[in-house]
């Protein structure tokens, strides 16, 4: 076959399909990596390929922005967290056949991409995972008519943009609400910097726990830090040599949490019998800590696939939904919370 | 200057160089993202190209594959290990102004990529982060003259492919050495998959510790298991309820480190008096484990920048260097070992 053809030019899916005795969809799943192929019969296409060599069909990919990429910024560490949501985000793309052009790292976070997006004629739309770009910036996006999905904002964002995030609110009133129900009165919060949106909803929630047997939070053991463990630490150590300590401790996330508890064996306290801990996002770590770590559960996975899910339907520019979409978190209890001694 | 143009052509970035007073490379460098440009210039340019909607200049991009992206496969879900390796390639790649396609989670084991990649004229290379592909799959990209480059090969790499990764053999014997000047004779080996390239080369450097002190290693001893913290946990109960049970346990991971953990938590063995336990790569969990997990830090940031480095002299076609790059590793000794008490 590759005789039959003149030198350098590119043979059809169609001729490749008549040299293999294959469909010409089953030569196209092939070209475009589906795994509904056979084995054998990816292998019969891939070797017609091979033998074309330059003369192959080219896969499908910059077709217009309705099938070009879809552009990620997680501009963060990949670990647990954001690597939850951007894995989801990968799955959930390769199975539409999108492909994703991630930018991460936090050194990303000096870089300035979105400006070129809508330059970008083969980008078909970006999902912003905690965009740490001014409210200007994002505002511009959505001014210029630029398809895009912002998960977990940090800051307020701009009107009609479309924003997937956990309930915060109701995931930290649901923890404090527990907290309570143990008979914890005096409960200090380790919660993340002010100016992040997270951190305010979920002080919100936990204070409309608190309001529901009439406590009010005490501004005097709230303490805001950057979410590490080394911070948590700091902060617990302070909240904990307190002439009158808290009986439980709020924590931002996991890492805080495991901080927190470290600070509270340096200072001889058991927990949970001395002081409860929690933490939020039931990532690896709050598993193996010791005592286990009772936490909430944010739906990473789910935040990345309907972020998928709802740029594609702007992209598509389908019937446009509510703009912010809150997706329920879960209450996971283990043994570092328990009943006040006091 | 948009009344100067006719209406949809498109602008030169000489047009708005002159419409905005700035340089021609200032423009290119904020249609590239890149961070060198001062944020109030950046504006100023971002303005102009606003107000040229549609006839703006397209950023650089797909210039051919010296200038393509880069096709990242990482068929895992991106937490700890697979995540810090991503996280640093993206880095790298966004260092270069190089765009990043990624393929990632674990549903991507059941696609078949790398058959497309040659044909599409745009990408520049590929890197494969624990390919699961069979390595004739392999050895065919690289007999197409496809540019890529294997992080941590599950099997044996193609002749001539690019590979890195960390010294596995070096890293196990060093941690075995450490347990043998302990004085533990009697050392279970809690392995990855037989099959596991690394598996071997870490029995293989194991067994040189050993050797040193005239011991070899007891069959007995070693289990293969799916490394998980679960598995770990099993595998670690049954070795510790031998009659004649091991002074200390070698794991594959830290996850299983930490399963290990607590099945000698669960049998009433305390860590280290009783058993001593070690891990390797130095997650969050081997720092947050209690106690603190001796193990093997896996330089997974280097992995991750040397493959972009190896990569890009591929692609240039510079002068090639060896196929295969060993990253030194690091023992890091927690509280998790300690002298034995037989």
């Amino acid at each position: 076959m590759t005789a039959a053809l003149p030198p350098r030019a590119r043979a059809s899916v169609r001729d490749v399909a008549a040299a293999t005795g294959c469909s010409i969809a089953t030569v196209s799943r092939v070209l475009n990596g589906d795994a509904r192929v056979a084995a054998s019969t990816r292998t019969l296409v891939l070797e017609a390929l091979d033998r074309l060599g330059p003369a192959a069909p080219i896969a499908r990919g910059h077709a217009g922005p309705d099938l070009g990429p879809v552009f990620v910024r997680c501009p963060y560490l990949l670990t647990d967290y954001f690597g939850l949501i951007v894995t989801a985000i990968a799955d959930e793309l390769a199975s539409r056949n999108r492909p994703m052009l991630l930018d991460a790292g936090e050194s990303s976070q000096s870089r300035h991409p979105l400006g070129r997006l809508p330059m970008r004629a083969e980008t078909a739309g970006a999902i912003l995972v905690l965009p740490p770009e001014h409210p200007d910036e994002l505002a511009r996006l959505a001014r210029q008519g630029f398809p895009f999905v912002i998960v977990d904002p940090r800051t307020d964002p701009p009107a009609g943009a479309v924003v997937v995030s956990a309930a915060h609110h109701d995931g930290a009133s649901a923890l404090t609400s527990h907290l309570v129900s143990l008979g914890h009165r005096r409960i200090g919060v380790i919660a993340g910097p002010t100016e992040w949106l997270v951190s305010r909803e979920r002080l919100t929630g936990h204070a409309a726990a608190l309001g529901t047997v009439d406590l009010r939070q005490d501004p005097a053991l709230v303490l805001s830090v950057p979410p590490t463990m080394s911070e948590g630490f700091v902060a617990a150590r302070r909240l904990l040599s307190l002439p009158d300590r808290p009986t439980a401790l709020v924590c931002f996330n996991d890492k805080v949490a495991v901080g927190a508890l470290r600070a509270a064996g340096s200072l001889g306290l058991q927990v949970p019998a001395d002081v409860s801990v929690a933490g939020f996002d039931d990532n690896d770590l709050s598993a193996a800590a010791t005592p286990g770590l009772t936490t909430v559960r944010q739906p990473l996975e789910e935040m990345g696939r309907v972020a998928v899910e709802r740029l594609l339907r702007v992209v598509a520019r389908e019937e446009s939904e509510p703009g912010r979409v809150e997706l329920a978190t879960t209450l996971v209890v283990r043994g570092s919370t328990g009943p006040t001694a006091r």
